[in-house]
């Protein structure tokens, strides 16, 4: 397991403008947001990316994000939010460190308004996607 | 409470790809998937947003999704990916029942690619930043 910036904040070794913690997780502001407000969550247990991340351990992180949800809300008077989470370099992932990103959504665009999302949709043929779903299920 | 496609889906009055259910979630295929393999994970509870959704139902959900991370991951091949919340029209929100998105990356641009992700990454002073922390830690 690497060590990250994260689990230098989780010990304390780098200080962080801390929101929430407990025994499993902790939260803190980004200190680059992408909008006012920005907040990242994290496990404890340093697992690089959700897949390998414990059942309790994500149990406890989903446990209090409406809580968090619900303060950063009322701390910035954002109406609209993303929560975003990724996983592999190749998914924008930089701190391999599982963290959640709260990410409010103000009205208009520019730099600092939040999350930019590109949304290339498709249609596949209903066999296709059919096909897939059984092979995610029996992966389970 | 609005009714939306999502509860009419958990209901089995609209028919789905599923690839797990329990007592508290469904997780099925998205049927215009921005990645092969594009899973949405849904929460029993009928909230509109995350904000809204008990802790119960959040930690379970939380629970289960390094699970289907993991089968997305095996049933895929996908090396990378992303977990997306949206909350909110200005967010991206177009169904208003709580949905994780999971959307495998895989290498290379273009149409069915994934998410496609802009940062607009700021420098706030960290004055700035620890006065909002102190804000949200105390809407908590």
């Amino acid at each position: 397991m690497s060590d990250t910036i994260f689990s230098r904040i989780i010990r304390g070794e780098i200080p962080c403008h801390r929101v929430y913690e407990d025994a499993h997780m902790l939260a803190f502001m980004d200190i680059n947001p992408i909008a006012r407000g920005h907040t990242l969550v994290i496990p404890k247990q340093p697992a690089p990316t959700l897949d390998a991340l414990s059942d309790d351990a994500a149990a406890a992180v989903g446990r209090v994000l409406p809580r968090l949800c619900r303060a950063v809300i009322q701390a910035t008077g954002a109406r609209s939010y993303n929560i975003l989470q990724n996983n592999g370099a190749a998914a924008h992932q930089a701190v391999f460190h599982v963290h959640f990103h709260i990410i409010p959504r103000y009205a208009g665009d520019g730099p600092g308004s939040g999350l930019g999302i590109v949304w290339p949709a498709t249609r596949p043929e209903a066999g296709e996607i059919a096909e897939l779903a059984m092979q995610i299920a029996a992966a389970i």
